[in-house]
């Protein structure tokens, strides 16, 4: 599909309603939006714990991109893409691991933890003048969130960093560890999983466990907000020195700390804490959760007793893969401080209720009766995030693609 | 692939052969067939007596269309796309039910019998002045028979209507009950199973169950035609009043009555009733078949115990669903009167036959060494129904797709 | 995609480096290659002997081409496409059979084992003039390896046969019989399989078992031949008058014959024999491997107690069947002279590692990452691989397609 036939589809959408059905099903859109929004943005990768001794290493693949996250001996993390510079053999065939090296397993190619070629049997000198090396992709950490970016040249990330740092650097992730990950895969355009997510419109409806714990309202001035709940939350947390203004409005990102449902202290089924082991520095459990939203692919909830990152990675136009890990303090004991399918049980459910309701909506959006249909002024998240979608598509045909 | 390229395609066709390969391997066909022959033209839906009561519904998935027809509270039936019109979910998710309103699992976004909305929790007002309705389609019902049509102009339906009305309306469809349901899924395109349906040359080597109780011939005047058997059955039919010389050819439907086999009187092994509770005001077991067709997708028998539908709806070009429905006397009793096992099994044993030689036919199809080959004499229906496909397929080139 | 393009992905190949990502991954390429080199050039069916009767047949299905195999009776292996000329179906359902004719399953016209249509039950004598009759193949036999072409005219193949046969002949497959077959179909491109056949640069990593029986050397003046084995067997193989020189290099095919490891009489995990009744008049067990390998699609090892031929059949661009048979003297006795799973072992653990290692291979190569890469000095019969492919495509396109 040229550029322009996609500028026509950007063209033909209506503000206000949802995306054209190509948008949602054609694999030429999504093959353009591996080259736009999926090479030139700044995508979540993980949580840096995930990786924290020398030579760990995790892979993710997102629609055609295989790549490799490794912690360096200097402590840095790297990202490469998982293809050896020989013949093209995937390089790293595990979800994870951890070696000093990183060798292709089919003809031994072996490069150092920043992508340097060590050896190569055999290689003709006649390679020497040019740089063998994995090709190299772009890395940010932010408070122990691993952002990565395809691009040449990618995007700033300042903005985000600066403007979110504040609120997650007392959650000190670089202090935590893995709990308990879930992959879960769902028949879903990857868009539809990221508008589910934007609003909770459809909660009552379709998360019993989740809405035990979670307000409905999601701004402070919101006309369903609990203000006396609210004023309670932000005296504690004026008192703590925690941020939970809302950073002001835009399409990259949201950030806002908002209390949980009165009796809760983590998203349990009891409300009770999920470890009782607090994170950072922390002596009050009664934190709320610092949501955390970064387009296009990923949102968090920061809590007192563990963290919660989501990421969404399509595999195919009607195929995607939503990752979640939960973190706890690295000194918490499993079985004593925490059980991790207690920890995580309110999002599974949830995750699994998203991944079903995503389900019925691509299979309804694939049909011919399909039309674009209006958002209700509390889904404006989601404009928020097609907005951003529509504005980056834009931008990727403006440029010629 | 642009509409001038299909017609060239249809100019390849050499008359009295098969088709030519892309017609039954091309994506790009389908995709054009699905904007054309399924959405242009009358296909059959189901017996009425499917979604008898108000409230009743069913779902029918052809290619890209999903639909519910459903019945209303003044006793219509009425047709729509599966596609909520907030975020486009899909509505009904089961193959039938019954609810008093249909609601959209997704936010309940409820809409009533006739498709208008009743509830939106939260919309905005700001779209009241527009409708907001399911998207209908077109329903017509001819003796219990319901047929749908995607176009926003259906082509003319009382032709068929006329034709074949006073052949169907003794069985008295409307006082029928689902008896035994059939869901076979082939690996052929769905012209291959519809050519395989219309004509008989394989029979003797494929059907031994169905040769028992199916007369070979197919035409009063065949040169194969059994006349004592005929003689004595006409005579038997003037007498009851019963149609059942075969309408004038054409290439939209057939409808002729023929005797069985001597000695039997339904579609069973052993030749008795499949059913003791006879149709309508039938006193008389010995009624032979009627035999009804209706392109593109639908074949009937009308027996004097019991009616068999089948509907031949595509899935992809090489993917066909074959449905095929056995209704007897709605005050028929299981167990008593009827045994589904019993009733279904000829045209069970008969239908996957029929699939498997249609998936060798797909097989050989898509083959780089296929050649279009000629039809026998015998294969005349065949040639009725490709006459069809083409003239149809050519219309909507030249109306420019 | 039309031939243009791919004359220019052809002229994008750097020399010296593997190819481009979409040779490897594109559909579009995948149909160009099998209306090209696999139409146009000389593969690989199987050894004669596996139908040896008259009215034995086998089935062979590359990419959109179905083929039968069989035997007449005036002993000539002819080839057809597997359609019958009525409707097309798919005449030979299973893998190998015998029969005295040659019977379409759907509505029985049969054909002889010559092609001809025999008999057509109803046909119209108007089709008599026109001669009806399995569409024929080219077919060659050289010393019992039976090769196709799919072409109308099928390019020369006197001069491979010429300078293989003197190496063959003395191996008398004619008088072998089938011992084992195994079928694996690899999540690979064919390409990435015969890449992988071509070079003994991974061997040292990845076949620790045939690493024992295999010199890793390819040519007797390669930098790391084993002089002292060479000329060992070379005066052995002089007094035997079994040729053992390699053919003049080129491109099409390679023919050599080259020593076992010390100790070592044929492909088994102790050294001995894998069948104690040898070859055509050979009484020396110690002959070495007679190693043949001819483009794009075939290899072969000719012992002194067995054979074994590898045949790599696209099925997708990314999944590929290697059919792998092992012959031994028709009079041996199974279980007495031969155990087959012993004798195969060796070849089928290499088998899945080649495998595992294309599939890697193929999931590096289809990651956004992969950039062609540089082949060492040992890969040159790769590279000689590559240039055949790229110089027939190149024909190919200068032909128009």
């Amino acid at each position: 599909m040229h550029v322009s036939e996609l500028a026509h589809i950007i063209d033909g959408h209506r503000a206000g309603y949802t995306l054209p059905q190509s948008m949602y099903v054609s694999q030429d859109v999504f093959d353009h939006e591996m080259a736009s929004i999926f090479r030139d943005t700044w995508l979540f990768a993980c949580n840096a714990a995930e990786i924290k001794a020398p030579g760990a290493w995790l892979t993710i693949d997102i629609g055609p991109h295989a790549i490799i996250l490794v912690r360096g001996r200097d402590g840095l993390v790297r990202g490469f893409h998982n293809s050896c510079r020989h013949r093209g053999a995937r390089i790293c065939l595990e979800t994870n691991g951890q070696s000093p090296r990183l060798m292709c397993p089919y003809h031994q190619w072996t490069y150092k933890l920043d992508g340097s070629l060590l050896s190569a049997r055999g290689l003709s000198t006649d390679h020497g003048d040019e740089q063998i090396a994995l090709k190299p992709i772009a890395v940010e950490d932010v408070c122990g969130l691993i952002y990565i970016c395809l691009a040449d040249s990618p995007p700033p990330f300042d903005t985000f960093r600066n403007a979110v740092a504040p609120y997650i650097s007392p959650h000190q992730l670089n202090h935590t560890k893995l709990a308990f990950a879930s992959d879960q895969v769902h028949n879903a355009n990857w868009k539809l999983i990221i508008e589910n997510n934007r609003e909770c419109y459809h909660c009552r409806g379709g998360h019993p466990e989740l809405m035990k714990c979670l307000v409905e309202f999601d701004l402070p001035d919101a006309p369903d907000a609990n203000t006396e709940l609210l004023d309670a939350a932000t005296m504690r947390w004026d008192k703590l020195g925690l941020p939970y203004a809302p950073v002001p409005r835009n399409t990259d990102f949201r950030c806002i700390r908002l209390p949980l449902n009165p009796g809760y202290l983590s998203f349990t089924l009891d409300g009770k804490l999920g470890c009782n082991k607090l994170l950072g520095d922390f002596k009050d459990p009664d934190l709320g959760s610092l949501r955390m939203f970064h387009a296009p692919d990923n949102w968090n909830h920061f809590l007192s007793d563990h963290t919660m990152h989501a990421r969404v990675t399509p595999l195919s136009p009607s195929k995607t893969l939503v990752r979640t890990t939960w973190f706890v303090h690295e000194d918490a004991v499993e079985g004593v401080d925490y059980d991790p399918q207690r920890l995580a049980e309110v999002w599974l459910a949830t995750n699994s209720q998203d991944g079903h309701l995503s389900e019925i909506n691509h299979k309804g959006v694939q049909s011919s009766g399909y039309m674009p249909g209006p958002y209700v002024p509390a889904e404006w998240m989601v404009q928020d995030f097609t907005d951003w979608y529509l504005a980056h598509l834009r931008g990727y045909c403006d440029d010629g693609g």
